[in-house]
């Protein structure tokens, strides 16, 4: 359940707790991606001590491997994982995208600017990919990226498979269309989403008594699509507003440019009911958290900054973009800690040297302490925006971060 | 320098403290291997919680990247890396026949037992390996396996880069003869090692003065080569081990099989100075530990413990060769951690089944996990056995593990 702290005079961003079966999340707060139920190179007490508050896993992902059967039978996701923190779990929707339509249109995240991604032409594979989805009214039939074999999502299915999984805040199955999309298709898409909310809600509603779930407390999110199209969007936030959900994602696409993507929200937040907490899917630079947060979004989760860390790519205020690259040879000799006004583990007790030494090395030990930083900087970043909106100075805070 | 605790009365095995520049190791204890000044998929801090009393790194790799320049640069390995404690670095003998005629012979690490290895054919790469070395009496020529480029490795050099890299423990450059090489070839491979031995020692001396390296203290261990020769390896031992070397290391070929390699520790350990430590380079299998100990070694180093635990075997005493591999599907609803008698961070917080999970989709906090499990069980095994030795209780120990 939300609650609403403090309301920003100015424009729409605020702060609010968001209170889960395992534990509360003080928002706005960034969502870290542990797609398999980790994040990558991080074990969950690690996530602890950088000060993660919650965590996104992924429905599709684990529906194929171990499968939501284990997971259920070992007590569901946070005890599966040891992580025992507010988690989330997206539902598939995505999937239905990047497998899909991402793949036929030869966008991936590209084409649209997908925040964290920067925009770049599709490669020979992605060309050349074959959508592994197909869409009907049912549902969605995927083929498993392991082995290939056919999986049937519906939103009934979905809400079933995330009860199973057990996280805090689940997210009804939903079709995230492709920026190359169309208005008649985005439209048509837009209103089989709607049915499919309505249809997962009252399944939802249904397995809420079944105390066979790791979980009775699962809160479930509707998620507003349309596209870019404003019309669309006025019309999705409001038929998914007037459900009855624990609170409400935004979905992509979400235009083909940054503005595109501003004007997604400036759209959409004004129609969701304040009492409850907006979702949005897919964010992770520094000025698009901003933008966000200034538009009245509470929560968002973004595979960039953990994936970007993994390449030796890490966060640095005072730098182009806000990151650095530790392969860049400048680094070569270099004594100090990425940055010495962090506080992370890495900062505390390793050199850029030698961060450059082992990332060019490829040593797994380079995966984790790059991003035990990127994340330990996004949880500071989250907690200087949210103490600015306290103390009405988040103009102040983010005239310092722009560069 | 090397203190005697005590001498077991049946065998030469006994315990000691190894005094080095970072600290005292407890001996027999084993060196975790830190290839390129990292224990793969480990932060130095997490050793120190394991309890690793030392690591060793490795001279050639370091000298390809980042350079021994830069490490010296930085204030030696241990201010480099962030390890604190004791460390070792190898010469660079070991690759002179690892990409010499290691690569030739299609032996690898095969051929022979080297311990830790399974016999197995040799791959078809491994056959039309060329050798990347060239040898002649004033050293090693050789290829760098980044790019290509030649390094020249003689016995002063190596002398000069160990002691810009700092290790606690450094050894001289060697000839580590292939187990198909012939008793003629092996005499005069050892002949040279023993020259080799001379130079690296005056080189030792002659940079003892030389402020502007980080290592003061460095302690410098010769190396008995001689193959599975007995006449050989009583000769090197009473040569290397006449001259004044801080330590001696037993190094390979140590033969076909598992008999051949006791052998040569039976007919090199007692010409060695019993005031001083002896280290047997390459030794990880639970067997192998006890018959080292038992023959007097003090220290030994092996990759594979850390190797198989990133493929997912971890150690189990009550298994075949006291090892499963988490991979097997047995595991996949299995609650239980790897060893309910372990108290290693990964057994205290994770199921087996979540750990095969990880393992399955190839996620980088497995390789992390299941090598700290690894390491914590040798760690425990050499507490075990300096104990039992202390108690003159080493027969019963190593009965227990007999399986």
């Amino acid at each position: 359940m939300y609650k609403l702290k403090r309301q920003d005079k100015r424009s729409p961003a605020r702060t609010g707790l968001l209170k889960t079966a395992h534990g509360t999340v003080a928002t706005p707060a960034f969502v870290a991606v542990a797609t398999r139920a980790t994040v990558k190179a991080l074990e969950p007490q690690a996530l602890t001590k950088i000060g993660v508050q919650i965590v996104i896993a992924n429905s599709y992902h684990l529906h194929l491997r171990p499968g939501e059967e284990t997971i259920a039978t070992l007590g569901g996701l946070h005890r599966f994982s040891g992580w025992k923190g507010p988690t989330m779990t997206d539902s598939g929707g995505f999937q239905v995208f990047s497998l899909g339509a991402g793949k036929e249109h030869g966008v991936g995240k590209i084409g649209s600017i997908f925040p964290g991604e920067e925009p770049r032409p599709p490669t020979k594979r992605e060309k050349q990919g074959k959508s592994l989805v197909k869409l009907s009214e049912e549902g969605a039939y995927f083929r498993s990226i392991i082995d290939g074999s056919e999986h049937f999502f519906s939103p009934e299915g979905v809400i079933e498979l995330e009860r199973k999984l057990g996280a805090d805040i689940i997210f009804v199955l939903d079709e995230c269309t492709s920026p190359l999309h169309d208005y008649t298709y985005t439209k048509g898409a837009m209103e089989r989403t709607h049915r499919w909310a309505k249809r997962a809600l009252n399944a939802f509603n249904e397995l809420a008594c079944d105390a066979s779930f790791p979980n009775p407390d699962q809160i479930l999110y509707g998620i507003v699509q349309g596209g870019a199209y404003k019309d669309l969007r006025h019309e999705s936030a409001t038929v998914i507003g007037g459900m009855d959900f624990g609170g409400f994602a935004i979905g992509g696409s979400l235009g083909r440019s940054k503005e595109e993507m501003h004007k997604v929200l400036d759209w959409t937040i004004p129609l969701l009911p304040e009492e409850k907490a907006r979702h949005l899917l897919g964010i992770g630079e520094i000025e698009d958290i901003f933008a966000a947060v200034r538009r009245g979004i509470d929560t968002f989760d973004c595979a960039a900054p953990t994936r970007i860390a993994r390449n030796g790519t890490v966060f640095f205020k005072d730098a182009p973009r806000h990151r650095i690259n530790l392969r860049n040879s400048r680094f070569r000799d270099d004594p100090q800690p990425i940055d010495e006004t962090c506080n992370c583990f890495t900062c505390c007790h390793h050199s850029r040297a030698y961060l450059r030494h082992l990332c060019l090395a490829g040593e797994f030990s380079f995966y984790r302490l790059a991003t035990i930083h990127n994340l330990h900087f996004l949880v500071r970043l989250m907690q200087d925006i949210r103490a600015a909106i306290e103390s009405d100075t988040l103009d102040k805070l983010e005239n310092e971060w722009e560069n």
